[in-house]
């Protein structure tokens, strides 16, 4: 087998040895005579997977006894409108940043369902980035404050995440588990599990549980946080192997924790914005200061020659760099799982790539 | 290897060879150097998987362009809550059959949102059954009659749909493509992927795209039919891996075709049910005229012998044979998966049984 890297933004590349685990196991759970796919999710193997992907969830996010760990099908964009149904009644308001493409998809929801106030705009700045925390108006009272704590498409990142009086929640689909985060500053942390978490198939909800309690009562089962709490996760049947993979992932996360594996992204991720800065062939397109370490964006010259770019790139092995459609340019998207030697291919390619081209 | 025998009913049993092939390609997807489970959702590849699982599906319950085939997550559980909301507006009555525990549980997330007419109820009915046609009350103008085809937990199951001048719903989850059905004679057809499709992780819905226009177009998009008609069920990224498995299991099904299908159904519920009336240590629960093709229920003389049976059923390769938790009893689930040698090793299991205990 030649495997190639691939910098897909999600679903994206998962580690290797999940993977050959996964598939050594996949007809035969542990000789249990049948697929981990084919269990009762109430039966003793499949409920040991769970809790071990909630426990591992726990130890690497810092949580407390105050925060449950749910997964919810739908993704992040269930998650859009789950969370204003939940607590954005008719009188209130609550505070979005709106810091581009997601943020933005984020506000549209929540306005379907109440009053939103942008607690500050950069959504269509050029260069892309997030907004420093003197721009950040909070409303006092708000119902919560919700922020996007990295933008896969424009690959702008907060470097440093706010604190706010209101109940903070965050859309961390794209780099969650990627560094140390004080998880006692939120009162929701969500993310959709495609890309650090396993393969697409539900969202994660980190939630606290007295929040969760201020959740509509009225609305059905399935939309209710305490539902999913009061349930463990298993309401309804859950996306057992989408979890399963969940539990490999973190339990081989845990091999390195967050801060090593934060240094390391970091280090990925230098590589490649000190391959864009060393010329002018290529240009980054985040603000310097909010450079995402997960999505790497950049401009060559022309669109002729990014096109260019991403055909020669996939004939070396280097898949899935073209940029969003909705902004185009070029996206190497490095999460957890990403290798390093990944990053010093793509390093070498551009190198030459320039030569050839530039 | 041995595999066991899985009477689960659901998660459940998948065709061998499906998930023999599934093993094949995990890591390596027919030499993409990627698992499918890694790849872009918008890559030429995994659309392929998508648009087959689609044209299967499509041939399979011989669907005219009138109807869409969507994949959304959340289960049959959210089907509960998504059907109210779109169609059961506030001056508006929704007709529901009452059979059993799984329409009782879409009637209660039905009344959350509006007006519910029972047109029939047989719920607490021992022994456990599906009205007959006479019973039925329906309510002229309703916003839509529900039905269930089959109960999971109590085995019954109804022989010959209704047709409903409102547009008729069903909840197909636990005989969806196990028989022949015209799904010319509804609105929308839905089913949790876990017994007949593939793993859990999504619901299946048909619906027929004049019924989709009248749904309320104030609700958030996720929960909107519209929404995911007009982006083929690529609204957000889909769980793809389930959706592999479904465009699998549905290609192993063609081979077949749903009339021999249901007639190998039919034939092995047959054979249970004939060694459960064979004498009177065994008793069916279910109604003679709706005992379910997919789940066939039964009781021993004493709770003590049901555990016993369970047990060395288990220890004999003949797992998951335990009654729902809310009724006991013994409950075997043979899906269109599960193996006739199977059935052939628990009627036997159950005539040793019987001489030992009886």
């Amino acid at each position: 087998m030649s495997r190639i890297y691939n910098f897909s933004a999600g679903p994206a590349v998962l580690p290797l040895e999940v993977l050959q685990e996964a598939q050594a196991d996949l007809v035969d759970y542990r000789g249990s005579g049948m697929s981990i796919m084919e269990m009762s999710h109430r039966g003793k193997e499949y409920m040991a997977v769970q809790e071990e992907a909630q426990a591992n969830l726990r130890e690497l996010l810092g949580l407390t006894d105050d925060y449950a760990v749910l997964f919810i099908q739908g993704g992040a964009s269930l998650q859009f409108a789950m969370l204003p149904m939940n607590f954005l009644g008719r009188d209130a308001v609550a505070d979005y940043v709106n810091s581009g493409h997601w943020a933005a998809a984020a506000i549209k929801q929540a306005r379907l369902v109440g009053q939103v106030n942008q607690a500050a705009n950069c959504e269509k700045d050029i260069p892309t980035r997030m907004p420093e925390a003197s721009e950040l108006t909070w409303t006092p009272g708000a119902a919560y404050a919700h922020i996007t704590s990295n933008e896969t498409i424009s690959g702008a990142q907060w470097k440093s995440l706010p604190v706010t009086e209101a109940p903070l929640v965050a859309d961390m689909s794209s780099d969650i588990l990627s560094r140390p985060v004080d998880a006692a500053n939120f009162a929701m942390i969500y993310a959709g599990a495609q890309k650090n978490l396993g393969p697409a198939g539900f969202a994660l909800v980190v939630i606290r549980k007295d929040f969760a309690e201020r959740g509509n009562k009225a609305l059905p089962a399935m939309l209710r946080y305490t539902t999913h709490i009061e349930n463990g996760s298993m309401y309804n049947t859950p996306p057992c192997f989408s979890i399963y993979m969940l539990a490999l992932t973190t339990r081989w996360l845990k091999r390195f924790g967050l801060a090593q594996m934060h240094r390391q992204n970091v280090e990925k991720a230098a590589r490649l914005y000190a391959a864009i800065d060393s010329g002018t062939f290529y240009r980054g397109t985040a603000a310097k200061a909010f450079r995402s370490d997960m999505n790497v964006t950049f401009r060559l010259p022309t669109e002729e020659l990014e096109a260019r770019f991403c055909e020669e790139a996939s004939k070396a092995g280097l898949k899935g760099l073209k940029g969003h459609r909705s902004v185009g340019g070029i996206r190497a998207s490095i999460y957890n799982a990403f290798p390093v030697e990944g990053v010093e291919r793509l390093v070498q390619f551009m190198k030459d790539f320039e030569k050839r081209c530039g």
